[in-house]
C-alpha cells in the first residue's frame, strides 16, 4: 500500500513509519519538522540522540533496503503542496500524527496557544479538504487523545467514542461522547472530532480516530536496529510525560516529583503497541458510508502515585509531593473500554514488565545528557 | 460603556453599532471588510446601495453627533494589532459578529471552505486569547447560530444551549447540546462553542453565546435616518436568505423557487430584534465564574413553503418547486425555547406584520438593481 505518515518525524510517527515500511508499504513522511524547531525554541533536547530526518531515512535504506520518501510540507500553510502530493501519489492510507501534542506547551503563552490552534485545526481541515479536492479514496487514521473525554464518569466505563441518548422524543441520538477539554491542545482534538464527523457525514471520508492514552517506552524492535534510528525520549516539563520525568529523575538520584496527591488516574500504552494499533486500524478500515470509527488506544490505567512507586521500587528513588500546577481534580477514577483493539488481536506490553528496560536502555544509558533544570513544569493553569 | 463591535460593517454589525452608539456608548468597529471583498469575488452586490464604511461613519456623525471609531484589523492574521487595541481602549463589551456567515459560501470550494475555517476559528481563538493576554475584563457577546443544533428532536423543544445527562453514575453531566453541523460554516460555529466552554472554564472569560435564527428585514429606525446609513440586503444564492430571495423574485415577477417540498422548518428573527437582543445581552452579563450564557435568538419558526405562500399572498407571485441542492431532510419540525429573551423584555416584530414593508421599502424600491442570474443557489452539497 501507499501510505502517507503526517508528522512521521515525531515520537509516534517515526517508529510507525519504520514499521509500515518494514511491512513492504511505500511510505511517505510529510512533516514540517516543527517538533525539532520547538526543541530549539525551548532550549530542550531529546534525551536520546536523535538523528536528523535525512540521516534517519538514509540509515533505514541501508539497514532495510526500503525507501522512505520525505516531503517537508507545512500542512497548515502549504495546502497546494499537500494537494499536489495527494494527486501525484494517490495514498491508500493517510496516518495523521501531524499535530502539536503537548498540553503544557499549548498553555505556555499566547504564541504557543495560537501556534497550536493554527497548526492543529487549520492543518486538519486542510488535510480533509485536500482529500475531498483530490478525489482520492484514502483511509484517514488520526491520532486523537483520551483527553477528549473530559467529564468525570464515576463508576461508568468510557465508551469508544459514542454515546446513545434517549431523550424521550421519537429520535434517539447517537452522539460523540461530550467534550470537556482541559487545555488548548485537548480542545483542538475535540474540535478535530467535529471535522471528522462532518467530513464523514458530508463527503463520505473514511476516517478512524484513535483516542490514545499516554505513550510510554522509547524503542521498538526497528528503532533499535541502529543508533541512527533511535526514537525521541522527552523528559522536559512541556513534552516529557509523567513517566519519562520519573525515569529521568531516578537516573540522576533526584526525588520523583508528584503533583498534588498523585491520585490522577491516566491511561497508558507502550510505543510498540501504538505502532501495532496503527497497523490494526489500517487493516480494518471503516466501510464506505460508515460513521467515523473510534478506538480507545490504551492498554492499562494507573494513578500517578502508583507509577511513582513502581519507578521508586525499581530504582530506589525517593518520592516528593508538590503542589499541582494545573486545574484538575486531585483524585479521579478512570475506566475505559478498549474492546476494539483487544478483539482485533492487540497483545499489550504491560508497564510492570517493560519498564525496567526503559530504566536501563534509556534513562541510565543517557544519564549524562540530562539537564535537571528542564524537568519541572514550566506551564501553569 | 466602551464597546468593540467586531464585524461592525456587516449586516447585523452595522445596525447594532448604530444602536449602541445612539445609546451613548463609545463604539469601535473592528472589521477586515471581507464581506465587501467577497461581493467583488462573487460578482454580487447588496440590493440596497450601501455606502463604504467611512461614508457611513461620517454620515452617522452628522446625523447623530456621535463618533464611531473604525479599526481595519483582520482578526485571524493581525493578532498584535487587536491586542494593542484592547490594551489601549479597555472595552467593557466585545460584540463578535466577525465571522464568515454563509453556509453555501463555505461549501462552494476548497478556497472558500478554508477561508471560513481560517477566518472564523483562528479569529475566535485570537479574540479569546487577546482578552486573556490583555488582562481586561470584557464581556464577550458572540453571534452563533441555531444551526449548531443539528440533531432532530421530534416532539422535544430545543433548550437554550445545555442538556442534562443522567448516565447512572454518581456524576450527572451538564453538556452542550450535541453538535451535528450541516456545513463548514455551521461546523465552525460548533467549534466556537468549544472555545467558549474552555476559555470560560479555564480563564473565567465572561461570555454570552447567541444562537441566532435566520435574520430577516433590512432597516432599523436608525439605518432609515439617511440613505448613506442603509443596511445590506443580500439576495444572491450564497448570502441571500430564503426570504430575501423570495422577495427579490416577487419584485421582478419571477416564480418563488422552493427547494424540495419546502417542508424545512427554520427559526427567524427581525434585524431590529437582533439589535435589541444584543442590548439585552449586554445589560445582563454572566457573573464572574458563571458558565457561558446561551440564548436562542429567534422569535418564530416557519416552514419554507409557508414563507413562500406568505410572500405569494402579498405580491401575487407564483411558487415553483425545485430539487433540493443540499443534503438535508425534506421535512423537519423545530421547537425552540427562547425563554431568556422573552423574560428579559424582548417584544418581537412578527413576520406577518413586518413583511409588507420589506416588499415596498426594499425589494420593489430597488427592483431595477436586481440581477436575476444571481438568485439561484450556486453551491451544492
Amino acid at each position: 500500500m501507499n501510505i502517507f505518515v503526517l508528522g512521521g518525524d515525531g515520537f509516534c510517527g517515526w517508529p510507525t513509519s519504520l514499521h509500515l515500511s518494514e511491512l513492504g508499504n511505500d511510505v511517505t513522511i510529510v512533516d514540517n519538522l516543527c517538533r525539532r524547531r520547538i526543541d530549539r525554541e525551548l532550549g530542550i533536547d531529546s534525551l536520546t540522540p536523535i538523528s536528523d530526518i535525512h540521516e534517519r531515512i538514509d540509515c533505514w535504506r541501508e539497514v532495510s533496503g526500503q525507501e522512505i520518501q520525505f516531503l517537508n510540507i507545512d500542512l497548515s500553510s502549504d495546502y497546494a503542496a499537500f494537494l499536489q502530493a495527494l494527486k501525484s501519489n494517490h495514498p491508500d492510507v493517510i496516518v495523521h500524527f501531524g499535530e502539536q501534542r503537548s498540553a503544557p506547551y499549548s498553555m505556555k503563552n499566547s504564541l504557543t496557544n495560537r501556534f497550536t490552534i493554527q497548526n492543529n485545526l487549520v492543518g486538519t481541515n486542510n488535510i480533509c479538504s485536500a482529500i475531498v479536492e483530490s478525489g482520492i479514496d484514502a483511509h484517514l487514521i488520526h491520532l486523537g487523545t483520551m483527553g477528549v473525554y473530559g467529564y468525570g464518569t464515576a463508576g461508568l466505563e468510557i465508551p469508544e467514542g459514542y454515546l446513545n441518548l434517549e431523550l424521550g422524543g421519537s429520535d434517539d441520538m447517537e452522539i460523540l461522547y461530550p467534550a470537556n477539554p482541559g487545555s488548548i491542545y485537548h480542545m483542538s482534538k475535540c474540535q478535530d472530532q467535529l471535522f471528522f464527523l462532518f467530513y464523514n457525514k458530508n463527503y463520505q471520508l473514511r476516517i478512524t480516530d484513535l483516542h490514545q492514552g499516554i505513550v510510554w517506552g522509547t524503542q521498538t524492535n526497528l528503532t533499535r536496529l541502529n543508533e541512527k534510528l533511535i526514537n525521541r525520549f522527552d523528559y522536559d516539563g512541556d513534552y516529557g510525560t509523567v513517566l519519562n520525568r520519573f525515569l529521568t529523575q531516578a537516573a540522576i538520584g533526584h526525588p520523583l516529583t508528584v503533583h498534588g496527591t498523585g491520585g490522577q488516574t491516566r491511561a497508558f500504552i507502550h510505543i510498540t503497541d501504538t505502532v501495532q494499533c496503527i497497523e490494526i486500524a489500517m487493516r480494518n478500515p471503516p466501510e464506505k458510508h460508515a460513521r467515523v470509527k473510534i478506538y480507545n488506544q490504551m492498554t492499562e490505567t494507573h494513578r500517578v502515585r502508583g507509577l511513582a512507586k513502581l519507578v521508586a521500587g525499581m530504582t530506589g528513588a525517593e518520592i516528593s509531593f508538590l503542589q499541582n500546577p494545573r486545574k484538575e481534580a486531585d483524585e479521579n477514577d478512570l475506566e475505559v473500554s478498549n474492546e476494539c483493539f483487544l478483539t482485533e488481536g492487540l497483545e499489550p506490553t504491560r508497564l510492570a514488565e517493560g519498564l525496567l528496560s526503559e530504566v536501563i536502555e534509556i534513562s541510565q544509558r543517557y544519564a549524562e545528557r540530562i539537564d535537571i533544570e528542564k524537568i519541572p513544569c514550566a506551564s501553569f493553569w
